[in-house]
């Protein structure tokens, strides 16, 4: 087989939507599907619409692929491909490998979903050449990846990463970590919906055209009518924002300065609504990090955006079942 | 020559005190000596020190050195062996390995005095048999030393681990680096002076008994003596501790959410001062940081105190020229 023939499945597995795609060997996604994750139904059903996704796929291409690369939306034991523990999949020790290796007759790999996102921006999006960077991906939830010297860092108990979970204010508001004042309490898209609801609740006048935006209903404010909020020029929602790019800059300039990247890439729906925080942050990181480890520093976006897991999954699977590098 | 004679000179060069010791290759020390650092002579007389003390080790034995490694409180450029900056010295661009060469006829390694101590305390300390753990170290400042797989993190301007700098409290107070609320802002022995000398100026009747101890002159209280004074139930003391504590737990939970390690080992003249410190901290964490990070976590103190620095710079010199990793 030439590498030209070489591909994978990458699966980018969460609580909301399954991803299933074919990735060649040069990190290119040729063909995609996308599911709904029924989590309710169990998870016997979600991984049966795993493998049939997977099934449908492989019947579009004549060569077999290297194998299965998954990122999981969880805690994952990484040698036995066991789904330790995801929350939004209502998953305990899931033997994912184990099952989807009988049911497809593939080898099959399984990663943490931010793991494969950063491999994917490292190997073929933001991070292409860098050997030491993070990558830090603001949606719902603040998550991220860290390369350093070649190789992305695992840690102890393969959760090293856990990049939301930077306390910056030591006596800010709840997480739902159970500790407080986490980055992602403060500038996590679930943090900054809670943050204008409450407002709105304080004081109904004060989030007026943020409730509007919302249909007049206080509890459907999510991040991203914040953000459009702000971009018209509400107030509250200004403020909020404010708030949030404060707590970004902040924890940024602590990674930063703890694990002194060449690259710092940003990701996930929160910054890919509003880009112009990429400007914001890199300026307040240069503002406050120490100048020798923002010397060397490049600040940027994400390239892959939402493919990021699949690909990164898929070149995992590649790197693991041809012989290379992960 | 056999693994028993082998042997190399280590040397912690720092703002007040110059040490140069004879290590052997299991990390034993052998002799010390200990000079003050004249910064005010200029770089010049410091180093013609640090040469005299080297020569006065080597005569006492009979082999020569593997070779000399050096950890230098700065900013050091490694592979050409030079100070970039070292505010307590006041050196700038001072080629440290070139002059150290040329003036004993030995090969040279230079390396960031922190950096030094972690691999001290990893080889031969509380990091032994450890391939992930992180040092920290809380003196007058705060530094440390990240080991990641089994390789200590450099970074991309090989300023990795300046683990004092990260923010706990977005909105505390200036810190010496120009940012606000860094750990070190809250926790180093020089913030927790400060934060006592404030309260007493603001309030004498406040820290009576920490005056006393300091000879009844508030601006001669140091963290040493406020941790005096809160072991004998000072209530000001014992305050300003428990906000350093605070501070120190919420740094300490970050650092483990961000690099998953499987020790934290703690050490510094404050923690050596109020070795009870290492408990408080270790509850805290273990309250605070995510439960994956936390359950195979241990948090214990650092072994080696002091020789940590000329044991580690020493080990270096043994690693580099005699083909061993570093």
């Amino acid at each position: 087989m030439t590498v030209a023939n070489v591909w994978a499945i990458g699966i980018d597995l969460g609580g909301t939507k399954i991803e299933v795609a074919r990735v060649d060997a040069e990190g290119n996604l040729r063909q995609r599907l996308r599911r709904p994750t029924d989590a309710k139904r169990g998870a016997a059903a979600v991984k049966a619409e795993v493998v049939k996704a997977v099934k449908s796929l492989q019947q579009s291409v004549d060569s077999p692929p290297a194998g299965v690369g998954v990122g999981v939306a969880g805690q994952v034991d990484r040698q036995q491909g066991m789904v330790r523990f995801a929350p939004n999949l209502g998953w305990h020790d899931e033997p994912l490998k184990d099952y989807l290796g009988r049911a497809l007759g593939l080898p099959v790999v399984v990663t943490n979903d931010v793991r494969a996102a950063t491999l994917g921006e490292w190997l073929y999006g933001a991070g292409q050449g860098c050997d030491d960077l993070i990558c830090l991906f603001v949606g719902t939830g603040i998550g991220g990846g860290v390369v350093a010297g070649g190789r992305i860092l695992s840690g102890c108990s393969n959760s090293a990463g856990e990049l939301g979970h930077i306390t910056v204010d030591l006596r800010g508001p709840s997480c739902h970590c159970g500790n407080r004042g986490c980055l992602e309490a403060l500038a996590g898209g679930w943090a900054i919906a809670r943050h204008a609801q409450e407002a709105i609740s304080a004081d109904p006048s004060a989030g007026a055209s943020l409730s509007k935006l919302a249909g007049d209903k206080g509890e459907a404010v999510t991040a991203k009518i914040v953000g459009q909020a702000a971009q018209i020029g509400d107030p509250l929602a200004l403020r909020i924002m404010e708030e949030a790019v404060q707590a970004l800059v902040a924890g940024a300039a602590s990674l930063v300065n703890a694990f002194n990247p060449c690259r710092l890439i940003l990701g996930g729906g929160v910054i890919e609504g509003l880009p112009q925080l990429v400007d914001r942050i890199a300026r307040g990181v240069r503002q406050r990090a120490l100048t020798v480890s923002r010397e060397p520093l490049e600040i940027l976006p994400a390239r892959l955006g939402n493919n990021a897991g699949v690909i990164g999954a898929a070149t995992l699977a590649i790197h693991s079942f041809m012989g290379k590098r992960d």
